[in-house]
Parts: C-alpha cells; sequence; structure tokens
C-alpha cells in the first residue's frame, strides 16, 4: 500500500533533494511537487528534473497534497508553515525534517494550530547543501527519528512511518524534548566542537595557516568536515535547542578540564584509562553499521 | 642512487610495519630487519614475512645497519635508544619516528650522546596499529617532516629525505620545537578534543549509550574514529608534548566559551560569523590532496 499519492517537499536543499531523489527511485508512483524560496534553487531544481512538478509560490505546491514536508532550515520552519497556511487542506498531514523538534513543533504549532504533524527528523547528512547535493541512498539504513506531539492520529504516524521505510531508513520514535538531548550530544556539541577548533587553528601566529593545511592529516581535517556545513542551518540549530546544547557544553567543558589536569601534571595512567575506556564506542558504533569498518573511514591511500 | 642498503626497523606497529612494506614495494633491493620487544608481534611478523630478518634482540637487528628507525611509541624511544647502543656502528644513522619530537631527540641524546641522528615524522596514520595494520602505501602524498638537530651532517639529513621522498612522501624541514607546536595543533589538540567528546557521550544519564550508538552518524561517529587510537602512544604524546599541548588548549578554550556565550546570549550573527570562515580550510586542504573531496569522506551510502 502507498503510504501518500501526492507528497509535496518545500526547501530543496540536501535533505529536500533527497527526498526528491528517494521518493521518485523508491515509490515511483508517488506524485512529488517541490517549491523553494529561492528562484535560482527553483531553476536548478527544473533542471535537474528533480520533482514532477516545481510551483513558484509555496501555497500552489500544497493545494493538492496529502502530504507536505518542510525541509527549511530550523529558523525558516514557521515562515515556511505561514505561507502555507491558507492553501493546506485540512486532511494533509505535515511534516518537517528540523535536527531540533521541541521549539520547531511549538513554532508550527503557533502558525497552524489544529495541523496533524508527524515531524520526522532522518539522523542522515553530508557537508554539503543546496539542491544538487542530494542523492537517493542518503537514508539507507540511517535512523530516522519521529517525534510526533502526544495525541497525534496514530493512523498518521503509521502512514509517515511506512513512507520512511520504504526509502530505506530505520525508525525509531521519541518524545520531542528527549530528541533534542540526544541530538545535542550526537550531534549539534560535536559539531560546535568542530567549529570552534578549526576556528582556533585559523588564528595562531606561531603556526601559519599553510602549516596547518599541509599537516592536517595528523587528526585535523577530519574536523574540517563537519565545520564546512551550513552556517545557516547551523546558527539556527544551535539558537534552538539552546539549553540542551549548553547543558553538553557545561558536562565536556568538565571532562576537558580534568583530562588537562592529568596532562599537567603528569598523570599518565588518568589518561591511559580515559583513552583505553573510548574504544568500545568505535567497535559498536562499526558492529551495528552505523560507520565503515575500513581504517581511516575507507579514505582512499593511492 | 640506494640512500641505504640495510635498515633496521625497532617497534614493528602501524608505522614500523608500514615503513617495511614501503621500503620491500619500492627499494626492493634493500636489506631490511625488523626487531621489536614483543615476541608475539615478532611471531607475526615472521609468519606475514614482513622483513628480510627479524631478530630476538634489539643488539643484533642493528649490527650491521647503515640505518636504524626507531618506531616505538614515544614513551619508549629512550630504553630502545639504549637497547641497541652497544651494537649501533659509529658510521650508521639513527632515525625515530616519533608524533613529538624536542623532549624525544633530549631522550635520546642522553644515551647516545655522539649518534648522528635525523628525526623523521611521518603525517599518516590510521586509527589501527600494531604489525598487521601496516600497508605499503601509507606514505603516499603524505608529508614527513624531518627535524635534524642543529649541526647535523647535511649528508645524512639528504639520504634520510631520499628514503622518505622514494616511498612517496613530500620532506618538509623543521625545528624540533616548531614541528611540537604545529603537531600540537594540527594532531595533539583533535585528538585529546575526540576523546574528551566520546568520554562525555558515555558518561551521561540522560541519553543511553545505544541511543548515542544508533544516532552517530550526525556528526559523532567521526570522533570516535580518533578516540580509537592506541592509549599508549596518545598517553606519550601528551606527557612528551605537554607545553605546546597544554597551550593549545588554552586558546581552544577561550574560543569555546565565547561560542558558548554566543549560543546564551542568541547571538546569531555572532554564530554563523565564525561557522561562515571555517570552510575555506576544508577546501583548501581539499585542493592541496590533503583530504577526500567526496561528500562524507567517500563513505559508502549503498
Ligand atoms: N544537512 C543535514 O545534515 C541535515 C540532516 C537532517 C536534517 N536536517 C534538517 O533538514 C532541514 C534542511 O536542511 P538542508 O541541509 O537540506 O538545508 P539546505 O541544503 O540549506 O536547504 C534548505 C533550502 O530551503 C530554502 N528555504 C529557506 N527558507 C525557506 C522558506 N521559508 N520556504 C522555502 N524554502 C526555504 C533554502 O533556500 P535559500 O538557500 O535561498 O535560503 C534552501 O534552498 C533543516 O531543518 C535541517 O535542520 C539537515
Ligand atoms: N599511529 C600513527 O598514526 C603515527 C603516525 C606518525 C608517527 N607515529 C609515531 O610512530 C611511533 C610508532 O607508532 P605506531 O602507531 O606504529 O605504534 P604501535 O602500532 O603501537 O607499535 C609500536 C610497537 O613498538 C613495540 N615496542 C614498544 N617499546 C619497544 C621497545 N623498547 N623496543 C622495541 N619495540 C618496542 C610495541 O610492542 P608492545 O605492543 O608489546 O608494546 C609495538 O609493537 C610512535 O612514536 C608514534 O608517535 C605514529
Amino acid at each position: 500500500m502507498m503510504p501518500f499519492t501526492r507528497i509535496t517537499i518545500i526547501g530543496l536543499g540536501l535533505i529536500g533533494s533527497s527526498l526528491a531523489h528517494a521518493i521518485r527511485a523508491y515509490l515511483p508512483t508517488v506524485r512529488v511537487t517541490g517549491h523553494d524560496a529561492s528562484p535560482q534553487v527553483r531553476e536548478i531544481a527544473r533542471r535537474i528534473d528533480l520533482c514532477d512538478d516545481i510551483t513558484d509560490t509555496a501555497g500552489a505546491s500544497v493545494v493538492d497534497a496529502d502530504l507536505v514536508i518542510l525541509c527549511v532550515p530550523p529558523g525558516g520552519m514557521k515562515a515556511a508553515a505561514m505561507a502555507i497556511a491558507d492553501d493546506l487542506p485540512a486532511e494533509a498531514i505535515l511534516s518537517e525534517t528540523a535536527s531540533c523538534q521541541a521549539s520547531i513543533i511549538a513554532a508550527i504549532r503557533e502558525v497552524l494550530p489544529d495541523v496533524t504533524m508527524v515531524p520526522a527528523h532522518p539522523v542522515a547528512g553530508t557537508e554539503n547543501s543546496g539542491p544538487e547535493a542530494g542523492f537517493a541512498t542518503l537514508f539507507q539504513n540511517r535512523w530516522c527519528i519521529l517525534t510526533p506531539p502526544e495525541g497525534t492520529d496514530p493512523i498518521a504516524i503509521a502512514r509517515v512511518e511506512e513512507l520512511w521505510k520504504r526509502i530505506g531508513a530505520n525508525i525509531e520514535m521519541m518524545d520531542p524534548a528527549h530528541h533534542d538531548l540526544v541530538l545535542a550530544i550526537t550531534s549539534h556539541l560535536p559539531h560546535i566542537i568542530a567549529y570552534t577548533i578549526v576556528g582556533t587553528a585559523s588564528d595562531l601566529e606561531d603556526v601559519t595557516r599553510s602549516e596547518v593545511i599541509k599537516f592536517s592529516a595528523g587528526g585535523f581535517r577530519d574536523f574540517t568536515r563537519i565545520a564546512a556545513s551550513d552556517p545557516t542551518m547551523w546558527r539556527d540549530v544551535f539558537l534552538a535547542n539552546k539549553d540542551a546544547v549548553l547543558e553538553m557544553l557545561q558536562r565536556f567543558t568538565e571532562d576537558l578540564t580534568q583530562l588537562q589536569r592529568a596532562i599537567r601534571w603528569g598523570d599518565g595512567e588518568a589518561l591511559f584509562d580515559h583513552f583505553s575506556k573510548t574504544r568500545a564506542i568505535r567497535r559498536s558504533i562499526i558492529e551495528q553499521g552505523q560507520d565503515d569498518a575500513a581504517p581511516d573511514f575507507g579514505r582512499h591511500h593511492e
């Protein structure tokens, strides 16, 4: 059974365009309509034939949809909801893919208080953005977290769940607040740390930027990938998930201070014990298929 | 011209075994002798035919060498130098591959005050260790930093340089203290940060470890690779390069505090500006062939 017959995607960046590719690849009878606020993005989307139809206005894209998925940056979710408010069919389900949920759900609720909403955040991505960054297999074997607000129609939830399964994702259900805490540690803290360290390295006097680049294979280059992610999206994430991120930062800083002390006082045993504990997590991640077992992420050593 | 005819490698882990593979692949007429303090490692090295000869004692491995390369953890360098002191031919050149140099050179000098020493640190590696982790192409198009102490015979330097070029590396010369500062930012700081964040994530009460693993594709999994590196080697690196690491940690903490403040006070502009600056470095690293241009490190999305 097809979970939906007419899906509209608003925001055709990495996630929106990947969704379009995936739905057309794995559910070819579903009609996919797309819209993006940016005329350039719409033009590219038409040129690469991303959707069955690209509309110039948000309203026109949703008039006959049975599912609308907002894939705009977190800070644009409320505006995107406002732009479809007059045209959204009463029976349509609304979904969105934001990287943090509680505050985004609340913001959309202000604009669309009665809509049936099933947010779905795919924990998948690359450091690229824009309509040409997407590909159909991005969600294969990745987790997609559904965070429907309490009291949401179970049939609506089941339909959104079915859609994501069909395009390759595994499903997890979470309360929005818990989602935000989990993502604060597995995604938001790693990003703020990576952005920080790349900034620190750029601002040194004794070590030149060219040296930092040349010798980045010692570990630094791994952080630059994450720190090359979209600035708009990440600004929005940190503003929208402030409390959980600050909580994780606090814990991180305490732990770093402890290791720093061990270095200062030459406490090799404490360092060794800490460094021995962290290997097990990597092993589990690989066992559960959440990363490549190949050394160095399978990077090419020609 | 062959830079050396009989090379001895002491310590047959990732770097030592990669060197053995590389020398035998690219300089097949050179005779390679190996030794490791561990009987198990020697046994594996013999079984996989890593070297032309594996000796049971350090002394026996160096008696007819024209180059000896110590590839043991930084904390073992002095002991390794002591173990060969009686048998090292007077005209042999001594090299070592430690990830930090100034304090290691000083330690070796205490034991072998008159040796001709040309340290060579290849900025290349994977998260794996041990004699079976090595491969011949590890050093291809990577930088190898030579840090000969002042006054070292230029011919000795040129010969070690030639060896590393023949196995694929690019050469950079540096003063040992400057080397340690450059590596503190491009390698040691990234490692201590990665070890910290993986530890922080393991110790939460509200987010389970299974959730951390499941949703690690949001960014966290990148850090777990580095934090799976060898605990002994990294304990030694932080103890041996303490001052430079503490200096970089201090700067990092200041920068992190500033971003944390911006999050707390909702200063979206400051966040956006910072996140926009850090993209350029990634671009340069890729342009200079120091990382894969493929999104997500070229990870496989089946
Ligand atoms: N990237 C990831 O790894 C990832 C993973 C999971 C979830 N997410 C979430 O998915 C959402 C989209 O992320 P993304 O990476 O796909 O972003 P992206 O590549 O930057 O694309 C977002 C697109 O939405 C457009 N847009 C902005 N405001 C709009 C509005 N009000 N109406 C219509 N279009 C609008 C943008 O146009 P302009 O460029 O002209 O502003 C842009 O084309 C975000 O909420 C993010 O948190 C991202
Ligand atoms: N891994 C990297 O990414 C990397 C990159 C560049 C440079 N380096 C440097 O290269 C050196 C080797 O690193 P690695 O990653 O190859 O280490 P590794 O895989 O842990 O191997 C080190 C080997 O040396 C042996 N060993 C220890 N003390 C010894 C002694 N006194 N005499 C003889 N053998 C001894 C060890 O045996 P046991 O296991 O029994 O102790 C082990 O087999 C280190 O100084 C490191 O800083 C490492």
